[in-house]
């Protein structure tokens, strides 16, 4: 074994089905020894009486993604990063968008431009929108090939939805050219309708947006989703799972042997509904979507994660400022619910608030949250082995975490650009120390130390979990009928 | 009490909680009396070793009915009505249909105008498949204030099938006038897409009909009908359940304590995919949708309906003819098969196939049988007592029934104008020897004696099974904000 | 038709499937006729106004019966009686007592003497502790020969329960023989071992009898019995459900296809655990098991009433006065729970709180309820169409309701006697003002009129329900091993 | 890092989350390194094209295990422990017995001793026959203190079975003092029964083994182990699940949230019913229980391993011979089929047909494999990280696995003392070339390099996932009134 460049010495590697005291060599930004006592080591970090993770991998960040109104989110790759590395994430996939009426190509390589700033490690979901047959046949396969193999797809929100048809044929192009589908349950029309109705009805605050989409409403979407694709017998991940009604959709189709996956977010474990009827404006601080529902249905959602329903925990990071005229008050601190920018942040504060909730509280063990957060998306993505784990040939991603340190959130610790966090006051136990991505140090004690620029985009290829199982209907595959 | 004009004497009186030995007396077309030993009665009827039951109540036939393309199904009112009390059911529901573009008072008074000619008593389904202000505001409510209490819609095919956007509005219509809503569950676009596929691919026969719609097709439907009704907490009737798998999403739904009904048919006991495999054309026989599957499946959903899960068997009578040009080769023999006229005959052998399938093997008992085929499917469309029943005041409906009877079903010994039956060489055990209707004889021994315009058109009233369970996400009932 | 002793005039029938405007007609203590503007009638009631069902059939009453210790229950057959048609309850099945060590016939000749001063209908389950050789291969069968066509077996209780083999060797006699089997299901270990720490910890008041036995010891025995049953292939009732879990493993065995059926009672709808609470020694009033639980859960429990899943509802009368040292302080007011005799009345109660729980909360319709208090449980104990029936040719058993009536439940007004009842203080909507028990006045605004004496012994025939469904694992009848 | 002993180099370590290319460094029988190009190392391997698999860990092996009649198995710890290195099987757990009339004390010493000639690492399941108060309160106590955590009871087989109560206390202790309770659930009665009824009706050849407990036998036992588990709030597994009726309830549980674990075997994937209905007395090579079933169960069975409901695949390798008088003879060749010993042997197939059938038929995949076959048992049964995985610090159990090698299994190949396999002919893909234990090599292709006694005792520590949830029915623990 050539010399080393860096040691870290003394932790507990924890890693999805285990935990183990080991030292972790590092040469050229890869983890290129685990071991006893390892020698050398150009520079050496104490690990002492720490745990080491994985560098957690955030499969679900909106990140400086430009909108179909022109406006673009918020946070930068720049302050993204920051947040995530800080928080001890160095891996994330975010939304390269479409825009309807527009090809692939009228925004992809502009997004991929802005990207190169990025400080984490990075590849994206290809969010299709308008699936013309142009896209379907020539512009999928060809980011497909180029290492893009996810698709994300909305069932609900206007202009971005698409309907069953596109859906399937979506699904089909996904098939034959091997890439995961992930898709934004919520019925679009349901939803609309309700809307309309509480609007009449002057009911505009920001607690509506809740009441304009109840459980039924994903349940419904995750249902459909789940049955089009076991049509077409493709690979799916449903996104941010919220309640039990949807979650037992995927554990019904697990049970029934098909592919689907469910991811959920911390904000569905520690954030509810009543939090959208604070006073004044203040409840548009916890608007995203699905809603965040109550203290019941996340005791539920948890023990669909610690059974395997949903087996990832993802962010979805999607930052509006509260104040000023660009986040959350983009039409006005009056704006009605539906005209009040939908999403929250989250980058930096996922693995705490997942760690102190799940593993501190005895809901998961280390293992799953290594698992939860770091190798089941590093594995459903394709990112697998070089992110999401810690061994030999593996990026050095590497987290200090102290498991035993106490953290009151506030969003004075937090490195994104936004002037407000919706966990304000949530009490943590467990906190990231140092945060290593490819074997530099790039975050300690909060302080990130990493230039813009030096995330890598991460070509991926293809996998084994997104191959169909081969059961369809009358074994007949619709998919050669597509373009 | 005064004299009655007929007396049934000495058969066993069937119902849907029991039977009786009684006689039963009849006065001005309704049921006057039930006792042992009627005195009085102008007339006698010997019913001796016999059942009596009430007549068949089929709330799914089409009759007469006008297609968009000009079209007009073969059986009249008049056949229809001669092959129904041949086969003892004297109350039908049809479907007046609206086209698209147009209102439905472009074709209601038509159809009512055709439906004077029936010999059953009678009244309609009102379909939707162009649901604008103008229907949804004032045409519907005012036929629901005519007594059109149940309106139908498709989820699928052309030009037919309505979106989310236009169910969940007629949804809300209906909750509002207190209206049953009935629905074709499939799901439009995964059957068109995988059409497309199967003749991309050559696959034209008859039996490729099947492969269009896969169970799952039906499940997704099935299950997007039961969440939007939900939402609106409408009562709805899924109608002609094939499967297992959709009969158990309203089974889930009944266990959430929503008000959902399954209806199912005898093509789904006793026809299967295979035989839309037979040589040549002959597949187009048994082409319905859904489609029928297999014994396997049959036995599921005979475990639905002894379950209550599935409270009606109705006929989902809809004939084509297999020679001439007007039916099944409407569009020539060897026609790809979305280009086939979609549908079965069965009014005449509903009854003696659900009571020989069912009570004669023991799957269900007696009770069941007259609950399933008159008194349930009376009472969820505000028929009863009226219908549906042998009891004091109701309607002199009444079928003889020979429970020894065999008979090898054969088109010979059917009254409708269709020129095949696919129940040809069925054996059943169980026949109708005469029927009453109002206290008329109307049919003996498959004669038909009645006369052209001899029936009643049924205006329904409110009742108490369509009455909304007042149980909505938030408490907030959207349909206020429809017109 | 020959002439009617007795006309009930203007009153609305109420039937298991629905109801009519009718007179009833009576002669020689049975249904003659029911018909528009009877003629004759020796007597006439008038009925306007009011709801005729048919007399309630309570399947499970403890009454006058004498326990292994030598005390019998308090209600003599007389007061039972009095309180049943009081509270319009013309039929009953009670207990006859198998003592350990003892043949049946040590027993059921002395408990048929003391049945004979009944005023209702009567007949008997017999209950089996002790399934010797003789009592299985001689005595059941002869005592099913003599129309006692149901056995009772005990999961739990000193000295009464039997293991899993008894219940197997039973319940292969009683399909051999073509008897139901009715189980109270807990399981007998798991309550004593949690009894035995309950008193070891000092935890020994009223309360503390819930605590032994939580719904999971209901659950389990519950499961077992109905696995037991599946492998024999033999029909049973479960005994007073009181819980959702219970209820499910029901629902579960029905959708498999196994014969199934299950009962709940008043006390499950309306008292809960917390009534065990009440101060000092009260909370001995509520003692029943199972346990009453929690309104959470009686909801759930009228979910499954409604869905057919429960579709029996009696009373579980087992009355033991509140003072005195013969009822609930046998072993002194400061017993420990153990000690404290269990069972509640409830008998003349039971239809009204049916009602007004059930009709009047709008969680079943009048069809419904008859069907669970009447109809069902005489068919599902071979008294149909004799009994639970408004029908030509059925007893002359018949309830005159006001549904209108508000009653506030006091033991005042209760004929059985004990001293106090647990639903002291309840209101309810709907009461009896009139019962006819086979043609007879025998109650009146509470007022009874009734010989001692007057009741009939109901010997039962075999009867459709009671058979087998023929599906035995490998077609193997392993029966006939028994003796 | 000081010099290594051993480098296995070139090969594909493979864990529970994945995979890595990596050489293993070796040093004092623990695994000290993982890295690329290790230097040192007193000796190499090249494992170049080979996968590195952690030394499979199986959880259930009969080995020279006494019997209560004075037999002892045929396969010695030295047989047994070669078949398991053969096979890559470097630790197993055994049984020690208890005796009904005896004390723990009067079999663990001299099973403790018969132990030591093993070649593998070794820790014993204690079973408990006869939980006296001494047994339960001492000597239970005392040897979990010893590091004997895992308790194994038997609900059925004469005379091993406990009761229900026995049951409870039993798992009420290992509650107490940190155990793992695994469970034989089938009902005891049950299967009496039917073998009494069969061998009644004449029916005693090996197929009929089959017949005498079928698979609602052990639904019922798993769901009422699960119950009573429940009850006391104890962690258990329950072994060789062979359905899915059994494998649904403890699918259940989980989504309770309770801590109940499954176990599969080889034998419930490739053998079933119709083995045992081999010609003359052949089918005896197959008994053992639960037993095995069919195809389709099979396929429902790997549905559950999938999906996680079963995590183990242990071997439950319990030899007999086929041919001698000690064997399967052991009551001669016509002995009916009770008296037959139960059980087959598998500790060298285990992994092979597991890899074969799971990873090969894309059926899991390879870290599941590794989780099933080492990493879960190891976790659960509290030698992780120890054994079960290839990590730093754990010992170095390695197993060198040729994929591709395609290999008809056959007797001669296998290294246990039995005369057969039941697996003769079945072809696999993927094989043990050579395994490593604790650092040495210890056989290879197919050669045992080991001495008698060179295997080492387990001692096991408290760990985590044997702790109660703290879930108990009105937070009351019954346990503290056991002595």
């Amino acid at each position: 074994m050539s010399d080393l460049d860096l040691v870290v010495r003394g932790g507990t590697v924890a890693t999805a089905s285990g935990a183990m005291r080991t030292d972790v060599g590092i040469r050229g930004g890869r983890i290129a020894a685990l071991g006893e006592s390892l020698k050398g080591g150009a520079r050496e970090i104490d690990a002492a009486g720490l745990l080491l993770l994985p560098g957690g991998v955030d499969t679900h960040c909106h990140i400086e993604q430009p909108e179909a109104d022109g406006t673009v989110h918020e946070d930068s790759f720049v302050t993204a990063s920051a947040a995530a590395l800080a928080g001890g994430t160095t891996t994330a996939i975010c939304f390269s968008p479409q825009f309807k009426g527009h090809p692939i190509a009228a925004t992809l390589p502009g997004y991929r431009a802005r990207a190169r700033k990025a400080m984490i490690d990075y590849s994206f979901h290809q969010i299709i929108t308008d699936p013309t047959d142009d896209v379907l046949g020539r512009e999928i396969p060809a980011l497909i090939a180029d290492g893009i193999r996810s698709l994300k797809v909305f069932m609900t929100y206007d202009p971005l939805h698409v309907d069953d048809r596109q859906l399937l044929r979506i699904l089909a192009v996904a098939r034959r050219h091997g890439a995961l589908v992930t898709v934004h349950c919520e019925n679009y029309e349901a939803i609309r309708w309700r809307t309309e109705a509480l609007l009449a009805a002057g009911l505009t605050a920001p607690k509506y947006h809740a009441w304009s989409r109840p459980p039924v409403v994903e349940r419904e979407a995750t249902h459909r989703a789940i049955a089009l694709a076991e049509l077409v017998d493709q690979p799916i991940q449903i996104f941010h799972v919220s309640c039990d009604e949807a979650a037992e959709e995927i554990a019904r189709a697990r049970a029934r042997g098909q592919k689907v996956w469910g991811e959920t977010c911390p904000q569905y474990f520690v954030l509810g509904a009543a939090d959208m009827d604070r006073p004044g404006f203040e409840g548009a601080k916890f608007m995203c979507s699905p809603a965040p529902r109550d203290a019941a249905e996340s005791e539920k959602l948890w023990r669909h994660v610690a059974r395997g329903t949903l087996d990832v925990i993802s962010s979805d990071h999607c930052g509006y400022s509260y104040e000023g005229d660009k986040g959350k008050r983009l039409h006005g601190a009056d704006a009605s619910f539906p005209d009040i920018p939908n999403g929250i942040p989250g980058v930096q504060t996922r693995l705490a608030i997942a760690f102190s909730e799940g593993v501190g509280k005895g809901r998961i063990d280390l293992a799953q949250f290594v698992a939860l957060t770091a190798t089941n998306p590093a594995r459903l993505f394709g990112l697998y082995p070089r992110k999401g784990a810690i061994a030999v040939g593996s990026d050095a991603d590497i987290v200090l975490w102290d498991t035993a340190r106490r953290v009151r959130i506030s969003n004075g610790l937090l490195r994104h650009a936004i002037d407000y966090t919706p966990y304000e006051g949530l009490e943590v136990t467990g906190w990231p120390v140092l945060t290593l991505s490819r074997g530099e140090v790039v975050a300690r004690d909060g302080v990130v130390q990493a230039e813009p620029g030096r995330g890598q985009f991460l070509a991926r290829g293809p996998y084994d979990l997104i191959r169909p199982t081969g059961r369809l209907a009358n074994g007949f595959d619709a998919a050669p009928a597509l373009p």
